[in-house]
């Protein structure tokens, strides 16, 4: 009984790791789908969202049923409780993921991203993606160093959306106020994705060290 | 110790309803910074999102406090579960609302939003405010009928949403870019403390009726 909680528990983390690739995949074919007006690869990203959706449900009742069954403590009460959380952020960012995508869509078979603005999206896009495979491979592999970048990572994401703001409101800004509310609105679902990741990193952190916010007093 | 067990159970779920509280206070407040361009208000707003995070931080350790010394099951393993995961909620709610504080203080001392939008705004936050409330209420009356309308209530915040995309996007828009990069914005933080407050509701109804998504296989 004990081997097979253990073994339920490292499938638990191992499905964690997955459930982050098909986060990362999805945030990846989200970005192509709207920088290259791909309605088929926007349509692919939406009705994908439900597998992760799926995946999250199916680990959070396996979390829950060790929780009642097995009651575990410190570490391992860590591992299902922190999973638990990340669970939430994951189904968040695929949803984040389908939003760029559902914009793509919108706009199609124009761009919703102005010229001017691509090479800006093309990095979000690269930084959120290596964000998130960063902070899989660091729970992995147990690596707090590598999750601790995670932060540090998240501030290129802050430069490239400030300068998103200061084209939109310079004064030679040319392509009007729709093209103005589509870039607000997929620069901030970057900048969550973004900020999802850094949370991730973090609870990697909290998974092998046992702080959070230095003050663990319960185990 | 059992006394004290339930007891501590029911403090956390005081507590809960206490810090939504906060969360409706922090919402109304915030609106009322922005409607009004109140710079001092919209200060408080964004100063006093500490105490929402800290009481959060601090209900999150009795919480794992009572699952690694408790470890509770079925209901009350449920009403921890929630718990932990709504404080995320509620913390998220709290900065969104600091997120319009900080809009309104940006803009200051113009209004950030234009005339023709504040009756629209100004209903977002009445039930944006209001489906807070109910959800709170339905958590301290363990009232699944009150739980489940906020989903209905989230209709009406969805059409003031596209209203606004109507009014931005239409030929006569006067405002300019600016005006509609905010308003994108204000509009997108009121639906997602919309959104919260239909999963606060909807872990209501779990903590009473134990079925979320209709497949409870754990307790």
């Amino acid at each position: 009984m004990r081997d097979s909680y253990r073994e339920q528990l490292e499938s638990v983390v191992d499905d964690m790791v997955r459930l982050s690739q098909l986060v990362s995949t999805a945030t990846r074919n989200a970005s192509q789908a709207l920088l290259t007006a791909d309605l088929q690869l926007a349509e692919q990203v939406i009705s994908d969202d439900v597998q992760i959706d799926n995946l999250a449900a199916e680990l959070e009742q396996r979390c829950f049923g060790l929780l009642a069954l097995q009651a575990p403590v410190a570490g391992e009460l860590r591992t299902v409780i922190v999973a638990v959380r990340l669970l939430a952020d994951f189904t968040r960012m695929g949803d984040l993921a389908a939003h760029i995508a559902k914009i793509a869509r919108l706009r199609y078979p124009d761009h919703a991203v102005p010229a001017d603005l691509e090479p800006n999206f093309n990095r979000m896009s690269e930084v959120a993606v290596r964000m998130i495979g960063e902070a899989s491979d660091a729970l992995r592999n147990r690596d707090t160093g590598q999750a601790r970048r995670m932060a540090e990572r998240d501030e290129e994401m802050d430069d490239l959306r400030s300068s998103q703001f200061r084209l939109m409101l310079a004064d030679d800004w040319q392509y009007g106020v729709e093209a103005a509310v589509d870039v607000a609105l997929l620069g901030r679902y970057f900048e969550r994705i973004a900020d999802h990741a850094v949370t991730f990193g973090r609870e990697v952190v909290y998974i092998v060290e046992g702080e959070l916010s230095g003050d663990e007093v319960w185990s």
